[in-house]
């Protein structure tokens, strides 16, 4: 078997230039939108050739996955810090719930300066949302888990059926795209959805 | 007290007007769409005056606003029809759910004809759509009260709680705006939806 070599790290000049494009780059797109900018506008407004930037990144698209990533990235370590010490599983997913809401409705709303982004990944369902939707499953199953173990929730249901319910559940709270027709509910719906999820969870 | 004079029936000559500017109005809306079109565009499509149309409706939104509740009350039948016989309140509950998703795609999508004044009135908040969300809601409370006075159903939350809850649950499936990026789910979201409410209902 041939071993594949890995590719020369040069240096942390070349993070440097990466991490300059996706700050401006962010920057210009809460201002003027994603779908509108080009990568000839891009490259204007930093100060580098269009050639330049693509040697960094193929595609508009995947300077705005490494935005949408570092968000969805912030919203689930936000997630995980209003997890820590709860005294329970059904606790832990209140938690759970209420701040994925608060921080999806901060991070995509505020000033609307990533909606943009965000409803293009995921209306097209980029890689970064992708893996979002798995991590969040993963905390729910973490948590029913959890709550199985400690005789808190039912065993019966298969927990993929248990998991995917919970996550329909919460979808509309968490989507951009479905989270824009429901902010007026961004505060009172975790609460009462969390309620009738733990409910359901009951042995 | 003065009693307040009933208007005058004018006979079924006026209804059959009415008839005919709703019917044409439907059919130009789900050409060119509700926003765009305005009272000049449909008289001249009809071929009645402009004056002629505000006789009978005092505004482009009410005339929008019979579609709508004709729609709905479409709807509405649907989802009674389909409750009609089930032989226990929980598969009356499932046949609701999936009746209302399965009418709501329906009409709103099937070739995109009522989704645009749909849309309108769900985000403008019309009387139809109010008075919809008031029959859904009667109709979830009568399935939890039949199935409390059955013994199905648990009957410790407040019934108000569990109503408001449920609605919150179907909500992305019936409202338009919400639906048209759930589209994908609507055959399989009812019955996970359907039996994670039931968990939580059980006694």
């Amino acid at each position: 078997m041939i071993k594949k070599l890995q590719p020369i790290a040069r240096g942390p000049s070349e993070h440097n230039v990466r991490d300059q494009i996706v700050e401006a780059a962010a920057e210009y797109f809460s201002r003027y939108g994603y779908e509108k900018t080009t990568v000839s506008d891009l490259a204007k407004e930093i100060g580098f050739s269009k050639a330049y930037i693509y040697k960094f990144f193929a595609t508009k698209q995947a300077i705005g996955e490494v935005i949408c990533s570092n968000t969805l990235s912030a919203i689930l370590s936000s997630i995980n810090v209003a997890m820590v010490d709860a005294p329970t599983a059904s606790e832990r997913f209140r938690r759970m719930f209420k701040a994925a809401v608060a921080e999806s409705s901060n991070l995509f709303f505020q000033d609307r300066k990533l909606y943009d982004i965000a409803a293009s990944a995921a209306s097209e369902q980029w890689q970064s949302t992708i893996n979002y939707q798995i991590e969040k499953k993963k905390i729910i199953l973490q948590i029913i888990l959890e709550g199985r173990d400690t005789g808190e929730f039912e065993r019966k249901t298969p927990i993929d059926e248990t998991v995917n319910a919970i996550y329909l559940v919460m979808q509309p709270y968490t989507n951009p795209l479905l989270l824009q027709h429901n902010l007026n509910l961004a505060e009172q719906a975790p609460m009462i959805l969390s309620s009738l999820i733990l409910r359901s969870l009951a042995p």
